[in-house]
């Protein structure tokens, strides 16, 4: 697998390293199993783009646990921490493979689709449109939960992601977030995150 | 890694053995985490146990899948089924991983433990031994989840494993149970757990 981008070191705390790697990867899991199901590029796509950034994290955790080792005795604690990242890698790149199924059309086979079939929560992904009716806005202020049963559970902005936003967290123009619940719920959901102040109005 | 006994072929359809392998790795990842946060050698051990079992699932299912397969159209969906199969496995590895560490006391880094402590429910793991007040009770009998919060979602009976259990399945002596909840309930459970007749009758 091929490292496009150099990646520069960025003086993080092992701790959060490990924290974003560790939810990034259980999210893929789902978001992986939902692509599958639903058959979705969406979906897929989003989890190739954290595959990659599980993949940075990595990297800079090696990094960041190297500086940290001042002893035999903290190096040989500090193995545990590279193991958990390790791991984390390996659910990340499990994530990956299932993706790329999808991503390459070779078509889900029903046996994988009633495998799957309990999951009774849908994922959807979502970009805020320029002129959204939901730019600029909290969490708290859109009332997804009570009114439609949606949970907003990653945002990604750019290249960063905001793993479990809390209730403050603003959602902006350009966002790609990710939404689970039910159903009917989700399609409530799309309908609204496509919706515009213009269209809104009109 | 060495597989010591030869693996019986049973006629498991496909789709029972990725739901197990599916369920089994989901289960591991969370029994791992917390065996690293709790230090707890038991789940560590339970975590090999069901690594084992994912193996030669794993096994099975390659066999099911080649006989399934009657033509290359089948044969390219069933592609699929095995990716998703392997991605399965390398999840029950990544538990592995964490177990490891564990069993090997190598000593968890406060950073591993920090990383995980948002985890608010507990897992614990308990044998119902002969003549406890638990055996030949369904788990609805036992009403874990109302009484003291904790629910049993997993048991293992010899080497197969009942992942997330009905309310009418029986627990019987010898049993595993793998149960989760708050820590409080989870200590009222392992105290209980330990009851036999006559303990409970003195």
């Amino acid at each position: 697998m091929a490292r496009l981008e150099k990646i520069k070191y960025k003086p993080i705390s092992v701790r959060d390293l490990l924290v974003e790697m560790k939810d990034l990867s259980e999210l893929m899991i789902d978001l992986a199993y939902s692509a599958a199901l639903f058959n979705s590029r969406p979906l897929a796509e989003e989890v190739i783009e954290m595959e990659k950034q599980v993949d940075n994290l990595a990297y800079l955790l090696d990094m960041s646990a190297m500086l940290a080792a001042r002893d035999a005795k903290d190096a040989e604690s500090l193995v545990a921490v590279a193991v958990v990242a390790g791991a984390t890698d390996k659910i990340s790149d499990a994530a990956g493979d299932i993706a790329t199924i999808v991503l390459r059309e070779i078509g889900i086979h029903p046996i994988v689709r009633e495998a799957f079939e309990k999951v009774e929560e849908q994922l959807t992904r979502t970009e805020i449109q320029k002129g959204s009716v939901w730019a600029n806005r909290t969490l708290r202020d859109l009332e997804l939960a009570p009114k439609m049963g949606v949970d907003i559970i990653a945002i990604r902005r750019n290249k960063e992601f905001i793993i479990n936003p809390e209730h403050d967290e603003l959602v902006l123009e350009g966002d790609v977030v990710i939404a689970r619940g039910a159903p009917m719920g989700i399609e409530e959901f799309e309908r609204l995150a496509g919706k515009t102040l213009m269209s809104a109005g009109s």
